[in-house]
C-alpha cells in the first residue's frame, strides 16, 4: 500500500495519533486552518525553515525512511541550537509522491516524532499534497530564547577563539560510505554513516553556551566547516586563521577519505551534514566555555582564531598558510 | 540565464533587495541561521504552512511566475484569514529546477513581496535548495490575534447561519479556461482567469468578524465549498443545510461549466483554490455581521444553515435535498 491509497485526512490521522497530547501553550493545534500558540513571556522568537529534496539531500536507495524525517527536523533544531534557542515547536510540510510506500511514511514520520519528542518539539500543524516527482520534507521550526542570549553570526571579534563541537568530515565520509555500500555501511563499529542519516543537533551545548554567554557568535555548519568559518568571518567583518592540526576530524572519516585518494583535509573542511556548532569565543570567557563543556554532551575543539586582517586562511604550520576552500554551492 | 548561473547567496541577495527595511520586531531577519521577532503583547500567535508544486497546483505553461508567487502567499494568508489573524511574517522555503530562469525568479519573488507588502507581511527568512524535479514553494506564515477573537472551525451550533464571503466557482472555471485557452483566457471582462492565478485573501473580513465576534466558526475554502461545509460541520458536531437557490455562484463560471457540460452545482461546489472564507453566524449577531460587511470590502451571501441532525445536504428547493457533493481529495 502506498500513500495514494489514502486521504488526505487518512494520513493526518497517523501523524497524529503519534503525537504526545497538546501542551496548554497550543490551544489550538493539527486540524484546523492554523496552529494557535501562546508566546512565552519574555522570551523572543526564533524561527527557521529548511527543506530536504529527495535527488538533492537524501538518495533513498540508502537513506532508510525514518533518517529522512530525522534528519529534516535534526537540520532545522541545529539551526535553532545555533541561536542559541530552546526549540518549541514545528510545522511539517510534506510533498510525496503517489508510490511513496504507506509504511516509510509511518517510518519517516516515527523517525521525526522521536527526535522532536527527546527535543520536546510539539509538531504544531502542517501542509500534505503529492509530488508528481521527488519527495520534499519542508520543517518550520520555533523555539524561543532571552534577548540577551541570542547568539548570531555577526558578533565575533578579533582575537576571539574559534571552537568546533563534536567531529567534522563523519557525514561527508559517511554518505560516500552509504553511496558504495548502502545500509551496510552503516555499522556501529564506524559512526560514519549513523552520523550522515542520523545528526543530533546540538541543542544543549547550543543553550548552554548561549545562556552564560561564552561566546560572541556563533552558527551550525550544515554546509561544512570551510563555508561556515567564511560566513560567521563575512558577518562579522574578521578574518580567521584555522590550525589545520588542531580539526576535530572524525578517525574514521579520514581513513576513508584516504582510502578514496581525496585530500582528507580538503574533504574534512568541506564535507557538509556535520550539523556541528562553530562558536567564537572571547580568551577572556574560557572559564564560562568550560562550564558549558561540562554540560553541553560533546567535544568542544578549539580550531583556530579570528584576525583582524580580513583574509580566511588555514595554518598548516611549517607548510604554512593556505586558503581555506570553499564550501558546497547549493546552485552554481 | 537560470538560477543555476547564480550562487544561493546571490539569490538570496536578489530576494533581500525587494524587501522593506526590517521591522524593529525584529532583531534578526533573513540572513542568519534563523529569524529572531519579538512576540506581540497580549496577542496569540497564528502559524499556517502551505506548499504550491508544480504539476499539482500550477502549470508553468499557463501560470505566469509572479502569480506563482501571489497564490503561494494568498493561500496561506487566507489560513490566517480563516483564523481571525492579522498576519505578521512569513518565512520562504523554495526548491528550484536548475533551468528556472532568473527573470521568472524575480518575477515570483516580486509577485509574492507585492503581495506582502500589501498586507504588511514581513518576510523574516527562508530556504533554497535546487530541486530536480518540480518547483516547489512552499511558504509558513505567523500572525496574531487576541485570545478571545480566535476562529477556529469547531465552534458552529445548529441554528447558525451560514455565509460566503464573494463567489465560488471562478478560480476553478478559470483554470479549466487557462488550459485550454492558455494566458488569454485572463481578460478583464471574464474575472475567472485572474481569480485562479491572483486569489485575493479575505484578511480584512477575516479581522473584521473576528474583532467584532460575529461568528463562532471559520474555515477557509481552499478545497472549495461542499468540502468546506462538511469539515467545519463535523469538527462543530452539526450537520448543514445549504440553499443551492443561494450560492453565489460567479456568472461567468456558470457559464463555463454550462459550456462543458458540467453540472453547475457540482462544479460549484466542488471546484477549489476560490480561498473564500466560509463563517457560521448565530442569527441574534446579524447587527455585528452587518458592520463587517459595511467595512469588510467583499460580498457576504447567507448559503444555508447549521442543524442538529448530522447530514450535510444540498436544499434543491422543489427538487428536494441532495447529499452534499464530495470536495477534492488530495491523495486517493
Amino acid at each position: 500500500m502506498t500513500v495514494s491509497d489514502f486521504s488526505e485526512r487518512d494520513l493526518i490521522a497517523r501523524i497524529a495519533s503519534r503525537l504526545p497530547p497538546t501542551p496548554a501553550w497550543m490551544p489550538v493545534g493539527i486540524g484546523d486552518d492554523a496552529a494557535v500558540v501562546e508566546p512565552e513571556r519574555n522570551r523572543l522568537e526564533v524561527l527557521s525553515v529548511d527543506a530536504l529534496v529527495e535527488g538533492i539531500h537524501f538518495d533513498r536507495a540508502f537513506t532508510p525512511p525514518d533518517a529522512i524525517g530525522h534528519r529534516a527536523l535534526a537540520a532545522n533544531l541545529s539551526d535553532l541550537a545555533a541561536m542559541g534557542a530552546a526549540p518549541r515547536l514545528c510545522l511539517l510540510s510534506l510533498a510525496l509522491p503517489g508510490s511513496f510506500p504507506i509504511a516509510d511514511f509511518d517510518a519517516m514520520i516515527g523517525g521525526l516524532t522521536a527526535l522532536a519528542a527527546r527535543h520536546r518539539v510539539h509538531v504544531a500543524g502542517g501542509n500534505l499534497t503529492r509530488s508528481p516527482g521527488p519527495l520534499v520534507v519542508d520543517i518550520t521550526v520555533s523555539g524561543t530564547a532571552k534577548r540577551r542570549q541570542i547568539l548570531t553570526r555577526r558578533g565575533a571579534r578579533p582575537g576571539d577563539e574559534l571552537y568546533v563541537t563534536g567531529s567534522i568530515g563523519a557525514a561527508a565520509a559517511g554518505l560516500g560510505m552509504l553511496k558504495q555500500d548502502g545500509l551496510q555501511a552503516c555499522t556501529g563499529a564506524n559512526p560514519c554513516a549513523a552520523r550522515y542519516l542520523y545528526p543530533e543537533p546540538r541543542i544543549r551545548m547550543g543553550l548552554l553556551i548561549a545562556r552564560n554567554r561564552a561566546a560572541t557568535a556563533g552558527m551550525d555548519l550544515s554546509d561544512g566547516l570551510a563555508e561556515g568559518v567564511q560566513q560567521m568571518a563575512e558577518a562579522s567583518g574578521v578574518g580567521a586563521s584555522i590550525d589545520a592540526d588542531a580539526l576535530p576530524i572524525e578517525a574514521a572519516a579520514r581513513e576513508w577519505f584516504g582510502r578514496q585518494g581525496d585530500d582528507v583535509m580538503t574533504a574534512a573542511l568541506t564535507g557538509g551534514d556535520d550539523y556541528e556548532l562553530l562558536l567564537a569565543v572571547p580568551p577572556r570567557r574560557g572559564r564560562r566555555l568550560n562550564e558549558a563543556r561540562q554540560h553541553g554532551g560533546v567535544l568542544l575543539t578549539r580550531i583556530g582564531v579570528c584576525t583582524k586582517d580580513p583574509a580566511v586562511v588555514l595554518n598548516c604550520g611549517d607548510a604554512g598558510l593556505r586558503p581555506l576552500p570553499k564550501g558546497y554551492q547549493h546552485f552554481r
